[in-house]
């Protein structure tokens, strides 16, 4: 399997991890000095918070177990050991759950290949905000 | 110069940019298929959106004509012909301008070598939001 190949791969199987919950699938990729720029604040996570796997389970236990999640408009550039994703990513809880929400943000994703395996980075997501004086996150986007 | 300190030297060219208003500076670096997610909606910016220097001179002037900046926390990440910026930034304007603000973000920055020179292919800057139920940009956070 070619690097781009691979990689597609590994953003699927993230898809596929927020729909069934599998929180260790999420928190696996992550490097232990990933740069982590989340939805949530602060400005940048703690050192290994994206590799918290009962954090991530409580998470999907507060959501009801799992997400809705999409992919859409990924671009993958590749050189050596060193990958960048961009893309449009959906996220939702449906009505019957305790938090239901639904919400399009931007993600960015930076991966090295180490001992043969892509890792994660660098990860920022993130939802621009109205500058309308309200400063209010714009979570009501659609690409 | 080594690709680093080149790199390095790029954003610290666009700080110096912000603080003196030199809105052809700004715009120069992007290519023209750059996927850039702003601090401001849409969730992508249009085509060719941020190479468009009199928009770029037009918001200058609305901050009194140029904007405190300041780069933080920078990482660079080069392999080959890419490379993988990531800070946290800050940008300002005094309270004597028409639109005073000072803001703390996050900024990735997606870069590759095209005819020997370091070009941006990629900007996500964002801050966070609150989740609290108020949706609230995070626009007061402090690294």
């Amino acid at each position: 399997m070619d690097n781009e190949a691979a990689i597609r791969e590994l953003v699927a199987d993230r898809t596929t991890a927020m729909r069934t919950g599998d929180a260790e699938a999420i928190c696996r990729p992550y490097t232990s000095d990933a740069v982590v720029f989340s939805l949530a604040p602060p400005l940048v996570q703690p050192p290994d918070g994206n590799r918290d796997v009962a954090q991530m389970r409580a998470w999907f236990e507060e959501k009801g177990g799992s997400v809705w999640s999409e992919v859409r408009d990924l671009h993958v550039t590749v050189d050596g050991d060193l990958a960048l994703c961009t893309s449009l990513e959906s996220m939702g809880a449906p009505p019957s759950s305790p938090q239901p929400f639904t919400l399009w943000y931007r993600s960015t994703l930076g991966l090295r290949r180490l001992d043969g395996e892509w890792r994660i980075v660098h990860e920022h997501t993130s939802t621009p905000f109205h500058m309308d004086g309200s400063f209010r996150a714009a979570t009501d986007l659609q690409p």
